[in-house]
């Protein structure tokens, strides 16, 4: 067993303690976040602090760092009210980590990781066309996060584009049979395999 | 190929829409929280909804649904500002999925499951003894979402403990060494197995 205090965790060395505590939290949903500024420049970045935060309406929420940190997704979205959320699978996966690298505004991680935008009726923002689970949403609220100057996004869905229709029944969503990944820390991937589904606890 | 549209998903049946929404947005961390009101009565839920804010200061959050819908663990939060989350490993699931149940205010989910209450120096909320990978929070802020009245909860780490220390020399924690398990929608719950550390992207 190993007991860590905060005053600990506070003096280790800062890519180390961003490492640790990425970790700490959990499995995360793996995602490229993708938009488009108002000349028509796209713009293409990896996202994993994805959280649901209800189903009626069907909003879904996003942090995003301090504006010095992680400044282009969040000016389209304030600049368009308009973003798309596309699930990484195994096979471009190394493409859409090398989106978090740090890219000047006026270059396109589309192309440079050589991913295809896709644009569709009624959404400005491009989705991946290579992506198997994606959908679009529409700019909510942008809650400061007044701790650590960093955001909360919250966008409505409009629009969910899969691959194959693998919905269920009851309307449940095998994300392993679409491949999706799951992601751990700053930059592991992982695969995901059933363990099981155990439905609607009751007392 | 299947497009859907907003219309079509407000359409839906509660049930299923949840379903289809919460598992759209990808995977997620599986834990339980701990918690204790004044009186020392212990209560323990499920909680997939958690995300990382921050490292420096280490910062976590988690969406609380309405108080109507959830209200023990956030009444508890914030009489005492003390909260434990705890990773879920196979062998304690079907517990931990047990607490969703709607259990009245005085039963402990802890009894009811049949998992043991850790308590330690320093920190008043319960740990949840059988977890390989916990941590104790203090509450920083409560943030309300008014566009569905839900809760984004922050709370600072205060203390972390790891059944076995598997910290890689980078800070890296590999959560499926340590067996935690990763969620998807309301009731299914994955292995993780590593694709691969893809370390820090430059252009």
């Amino acid at each position: 067993m190993k007991t860590i205090q905060a005053t600990e965790i506070e003096g280790w060395e800062r890519f180390y303690r961003a490492n640790f505590i990425n970790s700490l939290t959990g499995f995360k949903s793996a995602n490229l976040i993708g938009t488009v500024n108002q000349d028509g420049q796209t713009n293409l970045a990896v996202f994993s602090s994805i959280i649901h935060i209800g189903s009626h309406p069907a909003l879904v929420g996003y942090i995003n760092r301090p504006v010095a940190a992680a400044p282009h997704t969040l000016a389209n979205i304030e600049a368009t009210g308009s973003y798309t959320l596309n699930h990484i699978h195994p096979s471009i996966l190394r493409q859409a980590h090398q989106t978090s690298a740090k890219y000047p505004e006026n270059i396109s991680e589309f192309e440079k990781v050589n991913l295809t935008p896709q644009f569709v009726t009624g959404i400005q923002a491009p989705f991946v066309k290579e992506s198997h689970i994606k959908y679009a949403l529409s700019l909510q609220e942008i809650l400061p996060i007044t701790l650590n100057q960093t955001f909360l996004v919250i966008g409505k869905i409009e629009q969910v584009i899969l691959s194959e229709d693998r919905i269920t029944e009851d309307g449940f969503l095998p994300l392993d049979q679409l491949s999706s990944i799951a992601c751990n820390g700053n930059d592991a991937y992982y695969h995901a395999q059933l363990v099981e589904r155990l439905g609607y606890a009751k007392p």
